[in-house]
């Protein structure tokens, strides 16, 4: 039993400065940092220099490293005794596969933490001066990935709910599905 | 025209650490403090002591101050040209009625930022080891407030909408109301 800890830190939605103070201090502080391209290039600067240093870099295409053997290396670098933060972009859980490394961790007897991070959904809106909750106007928002696992065939997303959804809508990942995504919600009943 | 600002920051969920560092570092420079029973109290201990603070305490069920007379407040100190932190529980924009203050300082021609928190419906989960998303799971997720303005005479809920909806609920403020909206997504056909 090693007492290394794998720390699931969101970075934010890319501002540096909206990374929370928790996660900030364990990143002064790890002996490796597991980062991808979607976090915010600056922050790495808070790594001290004798660090381990792991990129292993998602685009929306390219995946330097696939998810099973980045669940791996958190769990052996967990092993060797490292303090190691997972640095992700926004928060982990939200679309950020978090639940999955979570669970490795678990299954292999590594101890973790999740420090959530601000969700780009929420803050994109709030960075254009709108609120995703309105009193009188929105009692409700949701939040749905926009881009599926590759292997399914056809889409889980239950068009007509969303269609349906009395409030807020926000996608993420979503670009390259956009017309595919506006064009199902107006054929269920969307106003365009 | 002064050059006053209003910082709508959102404090998080409850943990100090959860603040944004951005966050946290407006609060040690502003020149006034404008907070609610909802934020981290111990963040009030980052304050400059000559700094003025101003307690507007909402709870549940009693306000210390109204929200036009916190919004109105807001308007003045940035009139005074002073550098304003208004921190809230969780995000600004998420069922915080922070586009309510928001509005007022545009139509005031006092300049404002919004700075997003860590919104408890994301954090709790994650602090449970819950992924609110998780892949082949679900693929969305809704955050609903459970407490509607209170001069309401019916619900603006679409509990149908809601019981249909198929990815993950979580519901804001909702523990009065608890009992009501367990019912009644279970009568528009929510599986127990």
């Amino acid at each position: 039993m090693s007492d290394g800890c794998v720390y699931l830190v969101g970075a934010g939605p890319g501002d540096p400065g909206l990374i929370t103070v928790r996660g900030r201090d364990l990143l002064r502080r790890a002996d490796a940092v597991v980062y991808d391209n979607l976090a915010a290039r600056s922050l790495l600067s808070e790594v001290r220099s004798d660090a381990e240093m792991i990129y292993v870099g998602k685009q929306a295409s390219a995946h330097t490293m696939k998810q099973p053997d980045i669940n791996a290396l958190l769990v052996r670098l967990g092993m060797e005794g490292k303090q190691v933060v997972r640095l992700k972009g926004g928060d982990p859980f939200v679309f950020g596969r978090g639940g999955e490394e979570a669970l490795e961790l678990v299954e292999a007897g590594v101890a973790f933490e999740v420090v959530p991070g601000i969700t780009a959904g929420i803050a994109a809106l709030a960075y254009a001066g709108i609120p995703i909750t309105h009193r009188n106007v929105t009692s409700s928002m949701a939040l749905i990935t926009g881009h599926e696992t590759p292997d399914k065939e056809e889409s889980d997303l239950d068009y007509e709910a969303l269609a349906n959804w009395p409030g807020t809508l926000g996608f993420y990942m979503g670009v390259k599905n956009l017309p595919k995504i506006a064009a199902s919600l107006i054929a269920h009943g969307k106003d365009p």
